[in-house]
């Protein structure tokens, strides 16, 4: 029987205190041609649900908001134009779930930053209006090409929590080298930046984590680091001028050490901020122009680097720090998002009855 | 005779309004044994030149400031470890004198971000503490490695005032590609500016001049832009998204549409600054993320594009629009650098009697 609904845990109204969800059912939007429904197994908690969810980033704009972006669960119908997906496959689906695929950007294997209409995770609506819930639910739909084949030796579990929080790094250390003989550098230590030292390692890059105080040091040697740096120690800066390829900054920017981190970067290289905090800096040419160095942002990445990453996480047995926890528990995340205390990411199994 | 003075225009106190500069002599730094001693034929104002004797900048580093660092002259004496250099040769010298020549950055070609110890044109110190004054002047001294050879088909007026306006624009377009096939937007038409025009179209590079109104256009066409976008048309981005390889931004970074401008970039690209405003820009990753743009900056250039410079200049007949005036005129330039009325540089030739 066809699929017309779903149940979700939605959150009805903007609230920066208390995140109260409601098991809602909603009616999903169409199944075309090119779309494939997912029954979600298990969907992660991304820091940009919390700023959604709080209104952080700006009112709703759809009616309710089912978030989560992350999801990993089995392909349960497909459009009758879909070619690489059949009922059955385990899949998952990240934080955009299509794009117009005829601009400049989409043809150009960056419909990642798509100039058409880009179907977000959730909160999102598509080009013909109709809305679009996420994964804190029994299914979602998406665009085929924002579907991906989750590899055997991963976890659903491992794999869902990558969707975002693993390609929103991954990206940008590919396009920046990440390999054998460069020098990368994670700022802060959570969600993403766990990420980004995990992945950074596996590429091959020797990675050094500037956190600002000791506490994670651990971890961060665990999860593959050479070196670790607490930027809390004044002059943290000296012994690493001009010696990173690129630095992944995952901290909010505007209470970070900027001139200092800006200093330890070779000539014209990067300093890329994927963290999308609620505040901006100030910044004067002069802060960049002792190294010629740039300051920039990456947004998710493409589903060339969605297949790379799976695979080399799948091949070299990478295991990410995770809570897994059920989904009724979602506000849980949420407050543990708030006050940093994830150790690094929540994965919320799903407890709701599918149909 | 040994040449131990120079006499030139110095600016005894910072002052914002009125431009007292008064002809000074003072002694020379030592002629050391990698350092060349040039007699100065001409020297381009630069906008650097009216932040510093304004203040702008901060308080004088030096007793008093003779500025001026886009010199053309004759070397009149030579270290005893010199070796490219002999009397009567026609040089230029331009906004860097000196490097530690031992630092990874010096060592690895690109000597303007030395870690070490830099001597700037004026206003500076030697490693060894004497005081450098610069080209406003009869004589200036510098190290080895920062003085060129000026080709016999360039106008001493011509090549000065490339030293360090078209410097400063020629290093970033060729580190980013400028070049067949690449396409270029320059921000504003000014000192720098219109070399970035002259540059860009000579190295092949179609190149695109955001101008706020229309009045320079013809200057810009002539120079050898393609396009001319007056950014004062609200929606002057829409027909030109994804557009540029890279934009070179010499205009002052506070009053610009910086969201409207990053969005013509290509995916991943970068928003170079040259113009080294006294005020800031605030910018959230947001404004970066839409196509992951880079916000860049970027310091004069390395002695190796310094003579690739000088060369095109010569090979193509690059002609700047410059003013030319004596050197005791040196006030009335840098008013017109502060109303903007210069097109698009002055350069100021010698009046002051050498020994």
């Amino acid at each position: 029987m066809a699929i017309t609904h779903a149940q979700g845990y939605a959150v009805h109204k903007p609230s920066k205190d208390d995140y109260k969800f409601e098991l809602t059912k909603y009616e999903l939007e169409p199944l075309t041609s090119d779309r494939i429904t997912v029954a979600v197994e298990c969907c992660g908690v991304c820091g940009s649900d919390t700023h959604t969810i709080t209104g952080g980033w700006g009112p709703f704009e759809t009616k309710f908001v089912v978030s989560g972006h992350e999801v990993v669960g089995k392909v349960v119908e497909v459009g009758d134009k879909v070619t690489e997906f059949k009922v059955g496959d385990r899949v998952g689906v990240g934080a955009q779930v299509s794009s117009c695929k005829e601009c400049k950007a989409c043809k150009n294997d960056n419909e990642t930053y798509c100039m058409g209409h880009i179907t977000h995770g959730y909160n999102t609506h598509w080009a013909e209006g109709d809305e679009h819930q996420g994964g804190y639910s029994t299914y979602i739909r998406a665009q085929e090409g924002f579907v991906f084949k989750i590899p055997e030796a991963l976890s659903s579990n491992d794999a869902a929590s990558m969707l975002c929080g693993g390609l929103t790094v991954f990206s940008p250390l590919v396009r920046n080298g990440a390999g054998p003989g460069k020098k990368v550098g994670i700022v802060g230590l959570g969600g993403l930046g766990h990420y980004g030292v995990l992945f950074g390692a596996a590429l091959g890059a020797e990675v050094t984590v500037f956190s600002r105080s000791d506490a994670k040091k651990e971890d961060a040697l665990r999860l593959g680091a050479k070196r670790f740096v607490a930027t809390q120690n004044k002059g943290f800066e000296k012994d690493l001028q001009q010696e990173f390829d690129v630095i992944i900054s995952t901290a909010s920017a505007s209470s970070l050490p900027l001139d200092e981190l800006l200093s330890t970067l070779k000539i014209e290289k990067k300093f890329i901020m994927v963290g999308m905090p609620e505040d901006g800096l100030k910044i004067t040419p002069q802060t960049l122009s002792g190294n010629a160095a740039a300051l920039a942002s990456s947004h998710l990445g493409n589903s060339r680097e969605m297949r790379q990453m799976l695979e080399l996480a799948a091949e070299k047995g990478l295991k990410p720090m995770i809570e897994v926890i059920p989904m009724k528990d979602v506000a849980q995340a949420h407050k543990k998002i708030q006050d940093s205390s994830v150790r690094y990411r929540t994965v919320l199994t799903q407890d709701i009855e599918q149909q």
